[in-house]
């Protein structure tokens, strides 16, 4: 239904259209991005896992995440709101608390937004920001280039189930994971070193690990292949949830760490210069465009849960 | 509940942040212009009185309305849409369909978006333009401004009220004033004539005459007066209405003219420049910042009908 859009003749200097973590566009002096996504009650959160406070960081930080997926640098966000009539004065204030958490972090601006009723809470965010220099598209994977990721997977859906289970029986470990799923981190710095260093293609990590990847082969007419065994599944859902964990890794979603696609060489680089852990999972190859596969130790395809990996997906 | 974020120190290049139609920063090359507006299902519209087709129209029409406000050039749009799971994708088309006649109307790319489920539509439309030159600031009015509207005022409010009606007796007069209400037509090219011939401070008409124009009134610091005689009332909504269409141009809102003080020759030159009509109806004064008085013929202070001037708000 998107056709329409995607083959309309541009009017102005439209760099990349829908289809990516974020669209460009030149101006005289440098390339902007643009991203918008939406948290919607019900549907991406709800008040009994999410204080309002939680709910400003994570609007926020989703859309700044499409921003660094693409190796840019976030610099205004515009906030449309639509709250129940019933919404106190003071949640709307702690929503924008969160937001401005982020927003400090990330050294960008609220610098406008509109508030509407509804009839449940609806956070719409667009931010715009700049590139530095080269964009990091989905379609610029190619044959031959590992496949690494920033961080650890697994974390915001392990704190998801934590948080539903409604039990807080491990401690510190549930600690970590309610975070993971409350307040994602956008990598974007480690974006800008990416597009520094020659990374080829990225993506924000936000349907989880096989999907998004999956996004990026297909967008780039490419296979690729995933060593189970060097998911970098993160240390606390392992310490939940055992061997369950390995699956929300793979399919859990929501983690916001960045995939990437570069030569051995730019992968060695990037790892000197970023401060999180950047592990190398796979490989991009020729083959069937979209095709994903799952190896374990032996390069033997590792078969899926009964259930799918996408079972395990989050949201 | 926004002073956190009004106060807060601004870290780019903002140049006018909350509190005005759109917000705008500084790039290297030009002055951008930014904002964001949502349409929600129950609260703005519902489907009885306008089809998926108009509500793309709108959603996107009033945020380039807000552009345009500002004297700027609209130029790339994101769409943030929340669709309930039970949509059909025909629909979703047609509400493209109805954005793309206004984008290509008024050059502007929809270059992004995103699409989530949601319990009822919701339309939230971020658009990025550039400012030709100076921007239209609500709180730019001086005293001894004379206060102007572009084009017919009411027509919006009276169409919601034949479309409520469910009647469609009047004819003509009824479909022109359906189109006010489902189509408004947002004044770009009227936005850069009051730039470039040097207006002061223009707001597009939304709220509704009277509110707005208390907006600019509170802004500058100034009060204003309106001459009852001299508003435009929509002819449309005179036949359909009679007497009541005056409270419906002073108040009903949705008409998305734009509302400029100036120096009488600029409004002058405006005229000889814009291919709208361009009406005269009140002066800007020193005096209670805010305070809109609304006089007759005598210049007596004209009394609201019982129910009040607001009563006649739509939406």
């Amino acid at each position: 239904m998107l056709s329409g859009i995607v083959g309309m003749p541009l009017r102005n200097d439209v760099v990349l259209g829908i289809g990516d973590d974020a669209s460009a566009w030149r101006t005289p002096g440098l390339i902007e991005i643009g991203t918008t996504d939406a948290l919607v009650e019900g549907v991406h959160f709800t008040f009994d896992i999410a204080t309002w406070r939680d709910l400003g960081w994570k609007a926020l930080a989703i859309n700044i995440s499409d921003v660094a997926a693409m190796g840019g640098r976030p610099l205004y966000a515009m906030v449309s709101l639509g709250l129940p009539p019933e919404t106190e004065v003071e949640s709307v204030a702690d929503l924008y608390r969160g937001m401005l958490e982020v927003a400090q972090r990330f050294d960008t601006d609220i610098c406008g937004g509109n508030i509407s009723s509804a009839p449940v809470v609806m956070v719409s965010v667009a931010v715009i920001g700049e590139s530095s220099g080269r964009l990091l598209e989905r379609s610029a994977a190619l044959p031959g280039d590992l496949i690494a990721v920033t961080g650890y997977l697994g974390g915001a859906s392990a704190g998801l189930r934590v948080l539903r289970s409604g039990q807080d029986t491990r401690g510190e470990a549930a600690a970590v994971l309610k975070k993971a799923h409350q307040r994602p981190y956008p990598r974007v710095s480690e974006g800008q070193v990416l597009v520094d260093e020659g990374a080829n293609a990225a993506i924000d990590l936000s349907d989880g690990l096989l999907a998004d990847l999956g996004h990026v082969a297909q967008a780039s007419g490419l296979a690729a292949t995933v060593r189970a065994h060097s998911v970098p599944v993160h240390p606390a859902a392992k310490d939940a949830l055992g061997d369950e964990s390995l699956a929300l890794a793979l399919s859990g979603g929501e983690d916001y760490e960045l995939l990437f696609t570069a030569r051995a060489d730019v992968v060695d680089r990037v790892k000197g210069r970023v401060h999180c852990p950047v592990a190398v999972i796979g490989d991009i190859l020729s083959g069937d465009a979209g095709k994903v596969t799952v190896v374990d130790e032996n390069g033997l395809p590792l078969e899926p849960p009964e259930t799918g990996w996408e079972h395990f997906r989050s949201a």
